[in-house]
């Protein structure tokens, strides 16, 4: 693979999973939504899904690593990918995970508007047809952005964020075993996806399963960028800890793999 | 493929889907229903699962477009199909999603009775096992046959059908690469169908993702023409942006295809 | 495939079947489940899983027909398996069927009891666990074994069963093309469970989607034998529609399939 | 395949299984998880991915059995595995189900905490961000670890365990017929996870299923050793039936495999 076709295919998987993975956030979450409080089944099915789309596109230009911990881990692994390339790769996952938060905007930019101002859109006659849209505004939208922990202990969310990337890298890494050696087949790209489901599933309900660096620091630098109104904090205190949790994940899952597997 | 099996393959498989698609919203939203208030997870499953059942029972006769936005892209796309073909496709999707949403009314012909006129079906002397079917009747049923906004602002609207419908082709395109490059394997039927899952989960909440011109404008023109009492309007002032937002998405698809991967 | 081959696999198959599928409606029914309504969604993805495994599992005895219909669909279609081996096939799965309701039975014996008597069993020490065991019981339970109209009109029950075997055994028929022509592929399996949670999630509400003579005639009769206290009527004056629409729907899938497909 | 790789793959193999499907339990049950009571489906949902995880990361070492049930019934099996095999098998299931749910109180250590003792975790400045993690505490855990039935009988339980575990073990032992004899293939680790999601919605509801003795033993232990305060008794009088019940399942359908199939 090129360097432009790796930086090419991460940045359009990424823009791809944090669209859909994003826009699952808002769909459950703002008002004026036909899929609000859709509830966790439908958050963690579309995430899973969201890999899935965003892997399954990609994958022929790239590999869809989409995540710099799977980057991190396939440089790691024996026989794995050059270190050269991974700056490559990560520029594009973080790039794409930007845009994908700016795809959300615009595709939810009327629910945002109802949900933030407690005002309708204005510029067409026709009148918002949702009597929700008209309940007063307001809510924090961080989470349709970046994740955040329920109960806030360092240690406790890193350690976390790390069992979950550790499941995750291993099941790819494993894929590699049974395919080419080199990224996903289409039937990997499906047993990834339902993996993410899985870790969603099961190990969500802390921390709101980042384990991916890209897919939490990218939308929460363009939260703080667009112009929301009343759209709260950024949290930066945490911003942190879905970096480093999946990349320390990342790293015991191919110290793993090496031993055991490789 | 002979003309015939295209048109009869698009006719046959639209029709599944719109049988499939609008009766799981049929499913939910009419009295005297088993599946009523199933909620948005049921919605999205049902329309995802409509999309593998159609594609695969079609695929070998036409390759199972269905959708006037995927044919659109496959003619515009490198080494495409032959353009003197879209008509063919574009006419069997739209009988074939206009013979789904008639059938979607003879399959639920006694809920649609029950919910829109508050009397049961006369003619046998068994009653209603349903007690709610005696509940007052009432409530438009055009989200049965066809979408519609949430937040009405033309330009927003279009941009949402714009950015699923590019996600949706995306996928499809990039099967290619995978796959003989005519139309879908059976994996591929699967795959696709999971996307529209996603999808919908995810890019669904403002408009209800019509991302087919054909899966909107027939069904609008079966609810126009049945003879259903309290009906309600056939809003053919929105009935332009489902139409046009899939095709625009199809072409920046297309275009990606081409510049990126092809 | 041998007479007795067939005779034991759908036996086999037809009972795990009932056994999965009946069981879920147990699950969701019942006090002193812990699945108690578990909703809609449940259901139908529990009778697919159940298709997946029944025919997962008895696929290579007797390429796991399963249903009446499919098998009346599978001798009227060109080249299709011999006239002489349809009893045998119907025969197996009416068995099946009964055997599979009785293990419903079996499994749920303390649930139907708690629902049905609103006594705990006795004969050990240990008291139920479960408060709501307590409450009193009662409740129909045909629907554990046997589907039935919301709205109970004949020609319109009739209809609705037909439509939904015709989905049903159209994408089975098809799938033939896309294999070996003899029976299912391990992801045909899949495809064809996931078709039967498109059809409950999308046809499923009016009449509860027997689309399958022995999924219905089979339990009723067993409904009709079992020892339950307060178990109510067999409805035999529904029986019949779910027998002879699907089989109807039969006739007409494997019609499309001789004109459009072979 | 070597000792070690056995021990090893199954250590893995069944760790991954019980901390996803722990996991789960933890995350629907526990004070300040996102997915608190998100459901029955999730959790059903839950251990079938967590299935899929796990055979799809530990079958290139072991062939991934996760299940002393199956390793039995592989065992016993014409031509099946070696017996002198089978308490290599065993030892890395049952230590890799301890691992698992130890690891599960690792992840969810903060929910552990503000469910059972009313208090937030104390060390950092940063307090708790749910306000549910305030409430008062209590409610009994063990479910997280190990199952438990609604209607205490034991002959009933036990009835209910063989008959989940017919259906697991025929499903896995027919899978051999379509693939290489030894083990799972990819897209089998698919369906024996969506059998497990099968057998969770169908007979899930009297006993919740445990269809392995490693899963239900190897938590309960843990649960015994754990420091968690008001945790509740760790329910020996059970312990019995989720061992012995699925190994009765496993033998039965292993002679039916031998009788019908083989």
């Amino acid at each position: 693979m090129s360097s432009s076709d790796i930086f090419i295919g991460e940045t359009i998987g990424t823009a791809i999973l944090i669209l859909l993975g994003g826009g699952v956030c808002a769909a459950v979450t703002l008002k004026a939504s036909k899929a609000r409080n859709a509830g966790w089944l439908a958050i963690t099915f579309g995430w899973g899904f969201a890999v899935l789309t965003a892997v399954y596109t990609s994958a022929p230009l790239s590999g869809a690593h989409l995540n710099p911990a799977v980057t991190l881990a396939l440089a790691l692994k024996k026989n794995g990918i050059e270190w050269s390339d991974v700056p490559i790769y990560w520029g594009g996952q973080l790039l794409g995970a930007m845009i994908g938060a700016a795809l959300v905007w615009v595709a939810y930019y009327g629910q945002f508007r109802a949900h933030l101002t407690d005002r309708e859109i204005v510029g067409e006659s026709a009148p918002a047809k949702s009597v929700e849209a008209r309940e007063a505004g307001a809510g924090p939208v961080l989470g349709i952005f970046s994740t955040g922990p329920e109960v806030r202990v360092a240690w406790q969310n890193v350690a976390t964020e790390v069992i979950g990337t550790v499941v995750l890298v291993l099941a790819v890494l494993t894929q590699g075993l049974n395919g080419d050696g080199k990224g996903l087949g289409t039937l990997g790209a499906l047993i990834t996806a339902l993996v993410v489901v899985s870790i969603g599933l099961s190990l969500g309900g802390p921390t709101g399963y980042a384990i991916n660096p890209a897919r939490d620091l990218g939308p929460r630098i363009v939260h703080a960028l667009l112009p929301l109104p009343n759209k709260g904090g950024s949290d930066w205190g945490y911003a942190w800890v879905p970096v480093v949790g999946p990349l320390i994940g990342a790293a015991i899952a191919a110290g793993i793999y090496n031993v055991a597997f490789a």
